[in-house]
Order: C-alpha cells, then sequence, then structure tokens
C-alpha cells in the first residue's frame, strides 16, 4: 500500500480517537432473560441483547467502484484504538427488507448508489445471547450521487482502495470485526 | 453427505428445540451507556454490552480428529431453528489467556485433547457495542481423553463431519453464526 494512504488512514483515527468518557444512562440497548424448557424437557436460562426495541440484525456492504472498495473509518470506541476500518453498515429499520436498509446504508454513510445489489451471505451476530441476524451485500459499480448524510452523533470517513489494499488493511489490524472480515471473505483476490 | 448424519443432526435438534419460554430477570448481561469525547472535540454517546461483568471475549475452536472435524450442536434459544451447529466456543474465564482457554472449553464441550493448538485469527465480535475480542484457533490431532464436563444449564451433543460435510452443513444453514463461519473459513477446502 502507498505509505500516504496509511497516513490518512493514522490521521483520521487520531482525530476519531476516543478521549475522555463520562458514564451516562443506557437508553438503546436493552437485557432480556427467560427460562426455556426445551423439548427433552431440560430448562435453560439465556438472556437476550435487544437494540433499540429490536432484534439488532444489521447490514454490511461491499461497494466497488470500478475494481477498487470503499472502505469507512469511525469511532468504535470500545475498541483498543478506538477507530475501526470496515464496510458500510448499519441496522435494518423496521418495514425495511436488508436490501431496502443495505441501499439506504450505502448512500446515508457514503453517498453511493450501485448498478446491482447482491446478498451474498447472512449468520448470526452473537448466537448465544441475541437473535441479530445480519446481511452481506456486495454493490457492484457504484457511482457517487448523493452527499454522505450522517444522524446526529455518526461520524464517518470513507476512502477508496485497491482489493489487495484491503486485504492488506485485514493483515494490518485495522480491518478487525467479525462483521468486516466476513464481508471481506467474500471478496476475491486478484491473482 | 450421507442421509443418516442429516438425520441424527435433525434428531439432535428435534431433542434441544425450545418449547416454551418464561421471562425472569437478567444476572448475566448488563448494559453500561458513555459519552465519550473524540480528540476532535465531538461528543458520542454509545453503549456498552458487558457478560458476567467482563468484556466477554471468547474462543472458537477448529478441531481436528484425523481428516475430519468435530462439531457441536447446542440449544440456540434466540435463533429460528432454536439450535444451531458449530465449533466449540467459549467465554475466557479471569486471567485465562486465549490459548488456555481454548484448551479448556475443547476439553469440557468434547473430551478432546489436541497435539498442537494454533491461533488463526481474531477480530471484535460487536464493534459497536461491545470490547468482546475473539480468538479462533485450530486444534491439531486431537484425541479423546476425557468425559465431556458442562455446566449447569448446558446441553451440548458433538459429532465427526468430513471436511467437505462442514462446508455443506454451512451452506444448508446448519452453520450459521459469525463465529463459527470465519473459523470455518480457516479450513481448507479439499481440492
Amino acid at each position: 500500500m502507498i505509505k500516504k494512504k496509511l497516513e490518512k488512514i493514522d490521521e483520521i483515527i487520531k482525530e476519531f480517537k476516543p478521549v475522555k468518557r463520562e458514564e451516562t444512562t443506557p437508553e438503546f440497548l436493552k437485557v432480556k432473560a427467560y427460562n426455556y424448557t426445551l423439548n427433552n424437557g431440560e430448562v435453560q436460562k439465556r438472556e437476550q441483547i435487544i437494540k433499540g426495541s429490536k432484534e439488532g440484525s444489521a447490514v454490511i456492504i461491499v461497494p466497488y467502484i470500478g475494481d477498487n472498495l470503499l472502505l469507512v473509518i469511525e469511532p468504535r470506541v470500545f475498541t483498543k484504538k478506538g477507530v475501526c476500518v470496515g464496510f458500510p453498515a448499519g441496522y435494518i429499520e423496521d418495514n425495511e427488507t436488508p436490501l431496502v436498509a443495505a441501499l439506504r446504508e450505502l448512500q446515508e454513510e457514503t453517498g453511493l448508489v450501485p448498478e446491482s445489489l447482491v446478498e451474498v451471505d447472512s449468520f448470526y451476530q452473537d448466537e448465544g445471547c441475541s437473535s441479530a441476524f445480519n446481511h452481506i451485500f456486495i454493490a457492484y459499480n457504484c457511482k457517487k450521487q448523493y452527499e454522505q448524510h450522517l444522524d446526529e452523533g455518526e461520524y464517518i470517513k470513507y476512502m477508496e482502495f485497491t482489493v489487495d489494499e484491503a486485504f492488506e488493511l485485514e493483515k494490518l489490524g485495522y480491518i478487525n470485526s467479525s462483521n468486516s472480515k466476513l464481508a471481506l471473505s467474500k471478496v476475491r483476490k486478484k491473482v
């Protein structure tokens, strides 16, 4: 990867790095607990994470601009570096199909609109304590059509990389979440 | 895959299927909320999942018995089928390294002891709202040396599969979690 690109990433990481925190009251995440009776008569207590009164299912989008990929850089305050590089992603809203959510999230976070949008995989995010079921989409032939349009308190920058550079970012630990790693595993390496 | 094996899996799924639930009080999962100040002066509210007063980091183990893989089947009450097929896995306990946790979890869930145990990947489970950082290990040349030794309220059965059968189970949707899918992506397909 050209040195300038890594320097640019590190600059954004420095900008987004959390420097202070104050505890406040949870409003988004909730916990439910149940005693489940299994078909064999055994009872199992399990606890469930609820996100904004929903399961918390999300979409992850792999956006191609020509042969290149677009990655986003955003604060991830609970990680070691405080900032992660990954693919655009977000929660599926009420009455949205995964495809509609993917189109919306891609547009909001990057302003891109794809020529085609194909679901390539889906999986439980944290099967022991959540019903969240995530969907990976590949967005082909994206064109910049809108300005970035973020929610309040959302800070996201994006950059274009070659496929090889994206795999290098994974190897260097910049791409380090299950969502983005699984999405990247769907990208074919150049031979 | 031989029909008998799929029938055996479906039999276990039937046995473990949740049939009833009653709400009770959460004890394991907790939620914290913070206002984070970023280096650029912006403030971001983020909420964190706490598992048993810890981050909830886990290990996932890919156990080889000769050329075959061992998979576990267990109740996953928040999933559609209520039961998942996947790799042995569990939370890292206090004062454990990921390697020690992997050795312990493999032994508890399956009675297996490997000849070697190699970490092949690691990742954040849910980077937006958790510090949980999971580790994937490959356990080579496992031998059955102990009886299964489960925690109270834990119900796990295990079965041996060829590598091809494991990928077939992913395709059929039996292996459907980010943890087990990422672990399976580290297994080399037979050519």
